[in-house]
């Protein structure tokens, strides 16, 4: 699905992909962040735990959430299709000022929510300005075109990456999570040359990109989020590759960003922290702010 | 250590990094390749097991050699320092039409043959036309510069990866080997980041490099080579990285390439399997052959 459309009055809100592993306990830089974006002490929060099996989900990030200073913290415990149609929890979102999706399986986010009014809420929500971020599964639902599942550990190899539809909040990226971690560089790679027009975003662990309504993002966490920008690919060897062929992908543009990077969806340029913007910057480029 | 002064008469031998992990049993294409450009039925090949600590590797790859149709073949038994002023190692190395350097320990290679007669002599013949190829250590130690070691499975921190002076046979690139079999992206930017003017070659298991004399090599293999190209870093916070912090790296050329394809390592510049060279190149652009 698109991005449901902008109203007339408000800034889209903010979209945050985690890369999971986030530090809950300590800092809590990423959390803090998105609960100061959502209003701070008057932040509304919504969980929806839905990604994961455990029934403690839900309760953690509210108990995280409220500690942050929060007002209201409040999870939604939908486990199947049916629980999508509460009323009850349209109106909690209808308040929400914040919306955060758990990790777990990010098919069983898109299985359970998938056509439901819960999914059809966060997109409009979304484009009226209130801010959604999840993490891991969580980060992965969040784009139109999702990654479902694929090899960790491989080389770029014909069907080393399934995809599915995802909630639609951007049509500009592809996500994936535990980045290098899990040593997800193949599988992003082989996402992102089914349709070079798709920028890969690998995020770390504790690791998000806050992408703003001008559609720049900045780097907040630990690790490093990893941009692939195929636009400029010279040569793909993806349509004619055999399954589990290694393929081959000349030309490739790649950005390694640490905290305080920030990177330009729209215009595909990477932008170095504040601190070095003279110097990492092009003469007559104009920096993006947010 | 630059490499060897070239003869006037004949061009440089070929130098063949590969991966580890290359098919010894099967079809075995990297090493039929080695031996059929070494010469085939009339090729006499050495083979330096030094950087393994298992007697039976030297032994072994006799055996492939010789299955491979190779006239003549033989391994220096050199464990330590003092072997290596054995003349009759020398004569053996002026004979050959090859030099193997197989896996191990990259670091046993350089502190045994660093500075000794071997040394000096392997990279005199590869100056005069002997090709030298070698798997994983072997692979590694080819270089000015070699990767001794550093974190697999991290995103380029500072830190994360320790070179030494490696045999000095090319100064074009920096290597590392098992790339995508052991996560190792994080550890070659951290490396090629160091000074830019480095081109990183990841390379995976069972699949080489062929670098001709030319300064053009050919991927041979089942997997791919990772080809980074950090001479166009708009931005690179390596001098200022705190240990173990992420780094920043804006700017990166990437280039994922499996059988067939061809980098220029004098042109930086990436090649797609002939088959396609009419798709790949640009107009007016003359492609490289060997």
């Amino acid at each position: 699905m698109c991005p449901a459309p902008l109203s007339a009055n408000a800034p889209r809100g903010f979209i945050i992909p985690i890369g999971g592993g986030e530090d809950r306990v300590k800092e809590r830089h990423i959390h803090r962040r998105f609960v100061e974006l959502s209003g701070g002490t008057g932040a509304d929060i919504v969980v929806i735990p839905t990604a994961s099996e455990l029934e403690s989900t839900g309760q953690d990030y509210n108990r995280i959430f409220r500690d942050l200073g929060a007002a209201e913290v409040d999870f939604l415990p939908i486990t199947r299709r049916a629980d999508c149609d509460n009323p009850r929890y349209l109106e909690m979102l209808d308040r929400a000022t914040g919306i955060f999706l758990t990790g777990g399986n990010q098919l069983r986010l898109s299985t359970i929510l998938g056509g439901t009014g819960i999914a059809q809420r966060i997109r409009r929500r979304n484009a009226a300005g209130v801010h959604v971020a999840g993490t891991s599964a969580g980060a992965s639902i969040m784009s139109e075109h999702m990654i479902a599942g694929g090899d960790s550990n491989s080389s770029p190899v014909e069907g080393a990456v399934s995809l599915a539809p995802g909630l639609g909040l951007t049509n500009a990226v592809i996500i994936d999570q535990h980045f290098t971690q899990r040593n997800r560089l193949g599988r992003l790679l082989s996402a992102s040359s089914y349709n070079p027009f798709l920028i890969g975003l690998g995020i770390d662990e504790d690791t998000a990109a806050f992408i703003g309504p001008d559609g720049v993002f900045e780097v907040v966490g630990s690790g490093t989020v990893t941009v692939v920008d195929a636009s400029e690919l010279t040569h793909s060897s993806m349509w004619e590759a055999r399954p589990g062929q290694a393929l081959t992908l000349l030309g490739l543009k790649v950005h390694v960003m640490g905290e305080g990077c920030r990177y330009d969806l729209n215009g595909r340029h990477a932008f170095a922290p504040d601190v070095h913007a003279a110097f990492c910057t092009l003469p007559n480029e104009k920096v993006s702010t947010h």
